[in-house]
């Protein structure tokens, strides 16, 4: 089943909010074959919003439309769809009681604006958000399906998995297979990579097709499969994810869309290892990245971010003899906040950050963008130094990928 | 001047990727008066990347597409491009020793895809990319414009600042007005903020709107004006910003679009004060939020991320006995891991949070979502017991945007 996207809001249009419904919304019906033609982010406007909605019937039968529903004066999604579908706006009781019981539970107080809510058009079928006071709306014309939702994701992701899933799939009733297989993979260039998997994609059957997505410091393959046999399709894939592991051997570690951080994880949790972090540069950013993945209280034991130079030497123990002749961003002191910081907390392995993240604290020595990684794992370490160019939340951002991809090299061998 | 953009990538549609450059652009065109109408996000697909144009040209004069431009066989931009605008593929020598030139500094070997990046369509001027190896190509027909960029948003956002935006403002010599002005509301819901301003936005003029975002704990104020003449619209839009501070006070805490942790940073440094973090269920991401913030040296000390229970005993000398008694998601626990913290790297201030983020662990004293943050300044420590619905990394995110918020509170009375 092919469906569009239309999601609505000046603020994203301005760049102040970004959308992160859509990627949601995609990652979770194209399990079912459904696929995504297009997405429209256009403006809280009668005229966009009924132009968006003409392009996206023309191109699929569904429409999902997220946003433009909050309770204030820039919101006009409501009565635009109530002139594009016809009928009128109506007092709906059940929203009503809704939302009565949403503000109720938030200890709030209803006011005019959460009250007018509870008007929607005619000619709509209300689906009761159970999570918020705007109501989700199912729109039928011609054969075609309109479904509005709101804007805030935590809603519209919740209803979902509710609600508009399920009945989309039950109206629809659609039966392509699709099946996508992604692959993390580790310590080849893109460039490089497409050169070796150059006679495996020639080679490709014309149902399967493979995608190459940088991540930044490793890449993800993912095959995509299409078929109107789904056992066909799978021992297809089978056959291709197989091919892909000959070829690229330990370079795959992992054979799911996974974080780096659940990988680190998974291989910490089965070979009962503990970790920590001594982060400067970083500043937390590996032990968040680290602690989103559930579970990861089973190997994770604790962080110190030593942000001030007398952390590092008091907490961690590093020689301010060392700091002093080598500067805080060197290759001693990288090592000695590892080690440190593994002695402190008592683990098996650890990792340890100290760069100039910018845009000011640079040198001759040590420019902007320059980070020392090192790790440690069961009374080894080692220390690597990176260069990483542009804005500072990137410099932390490819700091943090490095130093996973130290940590998972350094437990995996 | 009105602009569309399309983005193009089969990962964008499955949700694997999150399109972040649209919001970038979008950000830094507007301050020179550019609108964005739409953003199109469409597959590595001739027909739907031709689609795309004929929609987006239809709506506005210029177009500004992002990827669909690497070296591997999954992109196929470049060809439709070449075909919608005629002319062939051509061989461009600059191009050709740019790439040789970024192979190089990458330390890696030119091969048979980085060399095809070479081929470009003979109807478009070369903007050559100078931190990658894909060109950006730059068309024209009919007083249209388009100009092809990199996916890879370090790329594009690069070459944008460096060429693009200034090609584009000369080439169209736009100016129209248009201001924005935004403000961080704390403290106010948004459906009780707008029946305040009710009166506010009845009586704004025409060429000035109000938008409300919702950031999940608090609400970004967005007011957009747009005139012909810059002078009187700055005049005007400073009369509408007096209006909002006289009716909401000390609930405007910023009269920027500034993250939370830059506020709570720029009053840190103005009274002189430092800060330390401990942290249990955000795992470090409060000193995150805390450390992307430029300069934040000046009064970030560091941070102990106490993940397993006996760093918070060992590193932060909370009570045993208190665990045991009220668990290590109680009152006492936050307000041991705040003095402790302080007392440990001998900060002014500092920040604590203990809870359950779930998706497992929860019991019925404290179910999945149940957090107590604690906040210690000069001397006083104030903990409160907060629940958030929802998944780990939603719980993670309120979690440190009420910890960030608390600590604003207290740092400013």
């Amino acid at each position: 089943m092919k469906y569009n996207i239309i999601a609505i809001g000046d603020e994203l249009l301005i760049g102040q909010v970004t959308d992160t419904n859509s990627g949601w919304i995609a990652r979770h019906l194209s399990p079912y074959g459904w696929k995504l033609q297009s997405v429209q982010v256009v403006a809280d406007d009668a005229v966009e919003i009924k132009r968006a909605i003409d392009i996206a019937f023309h191109q699929s039968d569904v429409v999902l439309m997220t946003g433009g529903l909050g309770p204030t004066k820039d919101d006009i999604t409501k009565p635009t769809l109530c002139k594009y579908f016809g009928g009128k706006m109506v007092h709906d009781d059940e929203v009503a009681r809704q939302v009565e019981w949403v503000v109720e539970q938030r200890h709030l107080k209803l006011n005019d604006y959460t009250r007018a809510q509870a008007m929607v058009p005619s000619s709509c079928r209300v689906i009761q958000n159970e999570v918020g006071t705007a109501p989700l709306m199912w729109f039928e014309r011609d054969g075609k399906v309109l479904v509005s939702m709101p804007g805030v994701p935590f809603e519209t992701e919740t209803m979902m998995q509710r609600k508009v899933i399920s009945q989309l799939l039950c109206h629809f009733n659609s039966d392509a297979a699709i099946e996508h297989h992604t692959m993390v993979v580790i310590g080849i260039i893109e460039s490089l990579l497409a050169m070796k998997l150059d006679t495996f994609e020639r080679e490709l059957p014309g149902s399967i097709h493979l995608a190459y997505l940088p991540q930044g410091g490793y890449i993800k393959l993912r095959l995509t499969g299409m078929s109107d046999s789904a056992d066909a399709l799978a021992r297809e894939m089978k056959v291709q994810v197989n091919k892909l592991h000959d070829i690229l051997g330990d370079a795959i570690v992992c054979d799911e869309d996974k974080p780096l951080s659940a990988i680190v994880g998974d291989i910490l949790r089965s070979k009962g290892l503990t970790l920590a972090t001594a982060e400067s540069c970083t500043g937390g950013n590996i032990a968040h990245e680290i602690t989103s993945i559930a579970g990861s209280s089973d190997y994770f034991v604790g962080s110190v971010v030593s942000y001030a130079t007398r952390v590092k030497t008091d907490e961690l123990n590093v020689s301010q003899a060392d700091v002093d002749e080598f500067t805080v961003v060197s290759e001693p002191v990288a090592i000695q906040m590892a080690e440190g910081v593994a002695n402190l907390l008592k683990t098996d392995c650890s990792v340890a950050t100290t760069g100039v993240a910018g845009p000011t604290g640079g040198d001759e020595t040590n420019p902007v963008g320059t980070v020392w990684i090192a790790v440690h794992v069961k009374g080894k370490t080692r220390a690597v130094r990176k260069h990483y160019p542009g804005e500072r939340v990137r410099v932390i951002t490819r700091a943090t990928i490095d130093s996973l991809l130290m940590l998972l090299e350094a437990i995996n061998s």
